[in-house]
């Protein structure tokens, strides 16, 4: 239990900037609401009717992420106290965003019930970026990586729904992409190839308690993702399409992940972080073309596809790639959310080319117009990712040291009786 | 530690049977649904204001059963993990099995929404034997056994609406038992009697968090089953009726387990397990009579029936009918599901020819249908499960030899942390 | 471990009162409900609406509150356990309560599906109660002490209701104060003045795990806080208006506390307990005015003033206020329900005043009316509190003795494998 009694001079100590940091932010939101922004309290029953998915995203989002990232033995209270932080931050910051850039009316600003869960769900790629420098960076580099994230994300959204005609739902769902991306260049610029040491890896050993509040996270991501994937359409037979198309590839991608991972491991045996996080893998897919597909197998395909690249590409590649390129990627967002996500467009893409309808040349302009979505959203998340990394890395927000990473004991008061 | 050291020759690899079994299945899965089944996409909005019901049951099946079963210390990750596979693999099963036996219009096998629903309650069955065989089976075995169970399941469940005209509801409802005798046989023909050794008692102990785990998992079933005993229903009047009478049946029974728990113990100490299983006892009993009940007071009367019947049965002949019969119930589904399963059905016959109606004889005739479908489900559960215990034995499917049992070693990759 | 070696004569066993006091319990109720209350069995659409809310409060109130308490180390069994078992005994009493005073139709006492849902929430002050014996009293007190403050509180609804003319919705707010008070009175009388010593500070330790536990019920008592504070709203505006607000009062004091946890620690760490209930004060102070507020930002000083009050009201005063007045607070619930409870019922008292209608002279007499439910819900709380405490010293009782505070093992049977 060394580091526990380790003398506090080597821990950076937080108090002179989180405190009035996250003060600032708050008040600084406050301010913006009571002043420039006008908000519509006028009946929506369309909100209403919703309450109950925005409820499973309010699920999903909060405890799903929180307890997904309370994997590693050390970190549970960062993991978990940080999500809700980020969230609580993020949904006021992504609502402010919304209404400059997509609530004009009028001449004001105006928000309603609706852009409550836009912004809910526009913390998403915050919370995808958290888990890629999970253990590594500061309560304080999280708040500002989230403050730098989210208006890029919400001017990548702008762009595709305003210049290339995308509906709001799509846009949304490159949040998968936008998040993995941005968090990995963050996590290139933040985590030194020394990193890697012996220590670092005891202390990102599991334990079964912590694993069982992972997957109980994972869980809750799991079956309240066809909520996800149907919230924000309208027409309620894509929306209940969306479901439907969901619930298959999830528990196709299910078997396939249990198959794949024992079939790589000599013994035959499964490993739990494969199974939690390939599982999520089918849901990210087939985000994009869920709302559309008329045939079960089409959707189901795309689970298969998602479990395999996502087991496949985590067993082979993640070790090569965190000894090639330094990029260290805790939760493996890369696995969960970046690949499938890509797997996601590109068969959206692929599908509108294949529908038969008439106006072949419509389905073919759309499917450029899908394919250059992903870029553009790769391209704004990758260069917006280096660019904070590197403010981030900056001494003013006092990084944690490297034998300080994934490790609550910096951020958090503890009694010493564990 | 000594268990997680042994020799891997020791423990029964499934790399050779596992991936390309399940592989398989989900090929076979993907490729029936491409070519024999038709999906009828067209809007049913009866299904979309069913959602939240059926996120529910979401919840109380994967959660509920997941976590329920995760008391044994050290099967936690079996528990909740099999308990995912058996339901990603269960549900497609169920839903190819449902079209072909009800599905039929137009010469074809269509599916809907609504098949998601009857697809994934039609899965309970196979969690439920999995607890009766839990921690002495490997993930092969369970998949075969939940291959086998359901087109039995779904048999019985197409003789009762087909030929003793019964509704889907009360068909559904039969789950309970169907599951309970089911895995019983099972387990009677794959667990010999030396496995209650000393070792094998030891690793069956709980400690405090698997426990808080596994009440966890009840708690998300109680609350969430007044949704179970309601979705099928398709008028309104019945359905609020069933949600009111199930969460009285439900309160009652937790008050009543309480009291029992108490009394049967030298020291007046109440014990988890009884509290854990027994409050799930009232709403299994009033499923078959919740939706035509007009007094509180005899929904109550049955939840306390209920909460006597598992907590006294659990006391009083857990220990015997292990010993005399072999029978070793890891979880005791049969006295959370089995005997107050076959009170909730007896009491529905007894309801039935109470009621003061005019026309007794159709409701003498009810009556005497309500039993024989009992009879039916009990005699069909039984001689399948056997026959599936009696194939399961075999030394293709590898399984877990008896000092292997409840442990989660043989099947999952885990550090040695701890 | 000495103290699970403790030989049986020290602990005070409850098996010649829990068993018979808690079936005497179910069977007066059940017997009150066979002869006393009518069911109204006819349809009620709104109620069916309302039913994904009636879920979430039920999640809020069992999972949340249970898991909520779970951080004490050696009481985890307790805190869940006995917390279903008062919702499920404090449910019915609240029923019958409730209908011998509001549910005269027809010269009957008629219940129906709103009445589950106001039992439901009439559970909550004995929760809260609870919190602050938690630890300090046997199951057998707990139950009284939810059978005495069940008519008080009820009683005070009453009176505000019919009296006061206060509507439904605002009545059940003071839910907090009252359960605060009261519980705080009990604890007053029940918890000596040498309890504190160092064998039950140690006691009163955390550990990561149990942390955990009781953030995940924290969590699920934030997520569904908007519904608590609406879902007895009938206007659908008010309703929405209720959900928006408080979802950002919410969000607002989780960044608050964040913020002044790290501020008041001398070495800038966080706190889990105060993140813990400080999150939760923005939701509690928002209840009473949730739905009338049109602009976010008023909602959101709120939500910063309430968590602003709880958590420094918790570093400053929770050692002192134990110290001089004797009173132990285990949960801290005077400041998680009880000081945000008074700042929203200020706040909604002056919110009322400075609304710019017109008839200025029925805004003022409104207001002193809502000035006069807090001081009537204090003043019935703390004296019937008193008395509550004053009747459950008595030795019939058996209260636990000193060294068996905080620990599951007097009334939980457990093995000695940790």
């Amino acid at each position: 239990m060394v580091w526990l009694k380790m003398p506090p001079r080597y821990t950076s100590s937080l108090r002179q900037t989180l405190p009035f940091l996250f003060l600032c932010f708050q008040i600084l939101s406050l301010l913006i609401f009571m002043f420039l922004i006008s908000s519509d309290y006028s009946y929506d029953q369309k909100y209403l009717q919703r309450y109950p998915e925005f409820q499973d995203i309010n699920v999903m989002i909060i405890l799903g992420f929180g307890f997904l990232f309370a994997f590693l033995k050390r970190f549970g209270f960062s993991a978990v106290g940080f999500s809700i932080l980020l969230v609580a931050f993020g949904l006021q910051w992504a609502i402010i965003l919304n209404a400059f850039l997509f609530g004009h009316k009028d001449g004001l600003r105006v928000i309603s019930f609706t852009s409550l869960c836009t912004g809910l769900m526009s913390v998403l790629p915050a919370l995808i970026s958290f888990g890629a420098v999970l253990g590594k960076m500061n309560p304080v580099q999280l708040l500002m990586m989230t403050a730098f994230e989210m208006p890029v994300f919400t001017l990548n959204r702008y762009i595709m729904t305003k210049y290339l005609t995308i509906g709001d739902h799509i846009s949304m769902m490159h949040a998968h992409i936008f998040g993995a991306y941005f968090g990995l260049s963050v996590s290139w610029l933040n985590s030194s190839p020394s990193q890697s040491t012996k220590a670092n890896k005891e202390k990102e050993n599991f334990e079964t308690t912590s694993e069982l509040f992972s997957m109980f996270g994972a869980l809750f991501m799991w079956m309240f993702w066809p909520s996800y994937n149907s919230v924000l359409l309208q027409d309620l037979v894509q929306k209940s399409n969306a479901i439907y198309n969901t619930y298959f590839a999830l528990a196709v991608s299910v078997v396939t992940v249990f198959s794949v991972s024992a079939l790589v491991n000599q013994e035959g045996k499964l490993q739990m972080s494969h199974v939690r996080n390939g599982m999520l893998a089918g849901g990210v897919a087939v985000g994009y073309s869920a709302f559309m597909v008329q045939y079960p197998w089409i959707t189901m395909t795309i689970g298969f596809l998602a479990g395999l690249t996502s087991s496949l590409s985590r067993t082979f590649f993640q070790r090569t790639l965190n000894k090639v390129s330094l990029v260290h990627d805790t939760c493996g967002v890369h696995y969960i959310f970046g690949l499938p996500g890509l797997l996601g467009g590109i068969t959206y893409s692929l599908l509108i080319i294949s529908a038969d309808y008439n106006s072949i040349e419509i389905l073919g302009y759309q499917a450029i117009v899908g394919i250059g979505c992903i870029l553009l959203t790769l391209a704004l998340s990758l260069v917006s990712g280096l660019i904070t990394g590197f403010i981030l890395k900056c001494k003013l927000f006092r990084p944690p040291s490297e034998h300080h990473f994934f490790q609550d004991q910096p951020f958090w008061e503890a009694t010493l009786t564990r």
